[in-house]
């Protein structure tokens, strides 16, 4: 059994829509971040970097979402999540994981969390100044170099769509118009139309 | 054939000792970022984000360390860099890789790459200061929670450890003294001696 402990409005979105598309049994915990509950040291037992997500499994437990995504795909190899067995289209998505997670998220994350880059208020407001262009930037190359269509890797929906569909829920937040990428919106319509993705996304906001 | 783009003193160098690890044949090209190599036309068409590593392969082109290490690891599976059948442990592997490049490469990257934060030169100088802290506090958590020993991931090598030794080189510029981090430390001086690593160090810096 595995359990996924996930907040609202976070990456961990992407995990938990994967879980549902794998047909895995599994159970989902919602951390509250306004109740700072990923602070709690009943969850930093579970996940000490106190962030989400975190699937606890019967081997132990595993953290940051390309990691979690992979596994999902390769322990519940019949929902095809990914060409496990093909290094170099494994390895486009993972490219593409690893950029959501090193660049576009920490891109995103200057507008409310710059307290964990700088202590002074003023660079704090300065770098939230910065995230529709950086977080823009982003996107364009998204857009514009590694989105094949009709999904992110092409013909086959992978664990890239989950994630960049999670990412990609944030611009209107960050200030950057989506329609300024036509591929990546119409992605984003199409994800959450998706029985998977509706059924995830009424749970986490009940 | 493989051909890795490379420049000194980047995260480059974790992919770079896994291809010498893997027994692969493979061609490295050090890209010169004083001269501003990697925002050149040339390079741009190889990877557009700019940056390195990138691996070119017959099939096409990837980026993103973790996704070049496993990569690595699938294609020469010989050299036993990562447990690639069992989800789990190979989770664990990319759980750590994952934090690596999302959360403690960003942290020390506010030292020298403030600027791609905020255009504020006094917000990117409060960025600088907090870097110690950063870093400090990722490897405080790899220590104590993360680095099994006498490798990362306990009695097998894996791909987690050249990406480890690669980062854990860049304490003292960011002001950690690594004495804090007494596995760290020895997993670093053993990494320094492994003829590999020799090798690969001695090539990029000729």
């Amino acid at each position: 059994m595995l359990t996924l402990f996930y907040a609202l409005n976070t990456c961990s979105l992407a995990s938990h829509i994967a879980l549902e598309d794998s047909g895995a049994a599994y159970d989902a915990k919602r951390l509250n971040f306004a109740d700072n509950d990923q602070r709690k040291s009943e969850y930093l037992k579970i996940n000490p970097k106190g962030r989400v997500p975190a699937l606890v499994t019967d081997q132990g437990i595993l953290t940051e979402t390309p990691a979690i995504l992979v596994y999902i795909a390769q322990s519940f190899p019949k929902a095809n999540l990914a060409p496990l067995n093909d290094p170099f289209r494994l390895g486009q998505i993972q490219s593409f994981n690893s950029y959501l997670c090193s660049t576009v998220h920490p891109a995103h994350a200057h507008r409310m969390r710059g307290y964990r880059w700088s202590d002074d208020e003023v660079a704090q407001e300065s770098m939230k100044k910065k995230v529709p262009q950086n977080v823009g930037d982003c996107f364009d190359l998204i857009e514009r170099e590694y989105f094949k269509g009709p999904w992110v890797m092409g013909a086959d929906y992978t664990i890239a769509d989950p994630y960049l569909f999670t990412i990609a829920r944030w611009l209107e937040a960050d200030s950057v118009d989506p329609k300024r990428f036509p591929k990546v919106l119409d992605h984003r319509n199409r994800m959450a139309e998706r029985p998977a993705v509706k059924k995830v996304l009424a749970r986490e906001t009940a």
